[in-house]
């Protein structure tokens, strides 16, 4: 079923398919469908809105934003013991968010500059919560929660109807426990572009995060590039790779590893181990759990075609993978994990230990969801209080600072054919 | 001239055309000219960059990096009194850009959760330095700086040959100055591709920062929306907002708005103040230095003529236009300026007082100088240190911990479809 390959025999080519694992390139998708879309949307606000939501979702809205009563009502109507599990993942998810805020901060120099950086968060923020086939309520929570905590003042969720034009109640519920009061109920590029503008009824966002389909993925990006809004990293199918050694349990790596698959078809489980004799046992686990049918049996099927396991020598030589890899998350179940934990690099959720399966934090320990994949934890990170934040330098000088720079700007500037009112805008201070 | 428009006399259209001052759409560059060039170099590597650059540029490279020598050469071959200068530039900026590193975190909940922060540096990355009419030195400083102290093991820079097919001496200089030892000689979509994939000569950028013409910015935005790097944010025209009351210096405030003019063509210069009797003032200098036809008189005379006068009745009112401008620069000429520093929001670079013109803080002072433009500033900030610096979250729990989570986690994940794994995966701990 899952062929075990050693690192070492992996060719060129073979490395290359699992290490360059970029999106999809939805130019023809941005220039065919979404441009169009989100221009109409620009210049006709709710009335746009409301006509793509009839076109691509079959759903006649009366309004672009729910009600405050249709997501009290969502609230009243979800049992209480969700509601009860959800609280205790938000206490969770609160405090840890809360430890990532930073501090402006000023100082000043002995010439007499002083500078400085403010920390202050982006005004207006809109979180996508995918809809269709599922609702995701905890993606309420690891979107709309570091904004909070970042201190946006504005803050939306946007969303696909149902089919009958109320919100979902899950996502209604999640809303009305953290307070959210504006839900648009348009998915895809009409929802993101409502949002990135501003309509009549709904508020102008100055970032918009979260995952989303294709047609959301490129409206984000499309959006980005014309310098409109801010945006997350750009969404993929969801990894997992596990580092495990010859201590870890191979029933429980199985398990994690199936716990990925369920996600989508396209997910991504990938096990890199020291240990062959354990990579025998997890297979074994997983062709049990397969041949039983159990759960979200197509999916799963499917999704562990993808899987891999892969053989190495030592748990550096795992280490140095995962670095390259830049998985979404990565599970590290080895003796003393927290002795790597400067080696590991490029991960977007670390699990430390035979104690910490993905789920745990996928929903419930406090730390983020929204990760980047695809191989993007090279270069970008989670949702986070940060995402939220944006910096302003700022300075200021005495007279004295300021005559001590201008021969220096005067000299610098010319060299870049500033040569007159550069160094003369200091210079006038001084005549 | 420069017509004197009260605040409240502007129509919402004029309020609009001032606001919403978004990039240009570069779709159809991008589609028809970007995406060839970037796949190419993806595909043939140094062969197609330095086809390209025989096309584009009509330079024949020799290879597509320069040499340790050619590097040494540029150095030695300039003015030490520059040198010097850009020197004691260097200093500052360093000093401004260690304050803004941030150490990772851990902490321990009492039910036996360990949550934390890893802050690690993006491994490799490339500064684009524009090239063509004039070669900006001071710019591989402040793209150069903040990715070292970040820590980044590889950094390169990407920026056009000189029409001999060497690098441009000033450039050179710097790099020698700051260690870096990777020039790539190409400018455009190509130097961007060949830095994004790597090449056989040239290593692979996990984010490119920096600004460049119209073919640079696409192919940034296309390979971000790609997955295949992180980018700073996208490069528009150069803007400063002056904000001035009764007491500032009218002839200090004109020579800072021609410094700006003085830029490009296309800069944008704003003046809001409470004194109309200032703002006829600064008219009259504009105007004799533009009769002058001192220095870049083509440039100023040109960009003068974008430039905007705006009269308002408070200062409060002159922040709150300035807040949803998002200006790149903003001068804050005021009595007691500090008075008002949390009340600023959606600036990049904030200058107080009167002794803090934008040129200062353009090469001297020790802030960066590459910041949102376009109104991004409400949503993005300037080069940092935190922008070659990625988060990964992680987590390590005690058994007992996990044992708290696993109905909680059973409820949740089976309220999103996930009614098999997720769950189970915390269970098989225990049983």
């Amino acid at each position: 079923m899952i062929a075990i390959r050693k690192l070492t025999d992996l060719t060129a080519k073979e490395r290359d398919a699992l290490f360059q694992r970029f999106g999809d390139d939805f130019t023809g998708i941005m220039v065919n469908s979404v441009i169009p879309i989100v221009k109409k949307v620009q210049s006709e606000g709710d009335r746009a809105v409301i006509e793509f939501t009839r076109q691509f979702d079959g759903v006649e809205l009366s309004r672009v934003c729910a009600t405050e009563n249709e997501i009290e009502d969502a609230y009243h109507k979800t049992d209480a013991d969700i509601i009860n599990s959800f609280k205790r993942a938000l206490d969770n998810i609160r405090e840890f968010h809360m430890h990532q805020k930073r501090d402006s901060f000023i100082y000043t120099r002995e010439d007499g500059t002083t500078l400085g950086m403010l920390y202050q968060p982006v005004e207006s923020a809109a979180v996508y919560v995918p809809g269709g086939k599922a609702s995701y309520p905890s993606s309420v929570l690891m979107g709309v929660v570091p904004a909070q905590i970042a201190g946006c003042k504005h803050i939306s969720i946007i969303t696909p109807p149902t089919k009958d034009g109320t919100i979902a109640p899950y996502i209604g519920a999640m809303a009305h426990m953290l307070g959210v009061t504006t839900i648009i109920k348009s998915g895809g590029a009409q929802g993101i572009a409502a949002a990135a503008f501003g309509t009549h009824t709904v508020p102008r966002a100055d970032i918009i995060v979260g995952p989303g389909n294709i047609y959301v993925t490129a409206a984000k990006a499309y959006l980005f590039s014309q310098g409109v809004i801010q945006i997350d990293s750009l969404a993929g199918p969801s990894e997992v790779l596990v580092i495990a050694d010859e201590h870890a349990n191979p029933h429980w790596v199985a398990w994690d590893l199936l716990s990925q698959a369920e996600h989508e078809e396209m997910a991504i489980a990938i096990l890199v181990t020291t240990s062959e004799s354990l990579a025998r046992k997890v297979i074994t686990y997983i062709e049990e759990d397969i041949n039983s049918k159990r759960g979200r049996h197509e999916i799963k099927k499917q999704a562990i075609k993808n899987a891999r396991i892969i053989l190495v020598s030592s748990v550096e030589e795992a280490i140095d993978f995962s670095n390259t890899y830049g998985p979404e998350h990565m599970e590290f179940m080895v003796e003393n994990p927290l002795q790597y934990l400067t080696q590991i690099k490029n991960v977007g959720s670390l699990f430390l230990g035979a104690y910490a399966p993905v789920a745990v934090g996928d929903y419930f320990s406090g730390t983020n969801h929204v990760l980047p994949t695809g191989g993007a934890a090279r270069f970008s990170s989670g949702l986070g209080v940060e995402t939220f934040m944006r910096r302003t330098s700022f300075q200021y000088l005495t007279p004295s600072a300021l005559k001590e720079a201008v021969d220096h700007v005067s000299k610098m500037s010319s060299v870049e054919g500033f040569d007159d009112k550069h160094g003369d805008s200091l210079r006038i201070r001084f005549s």
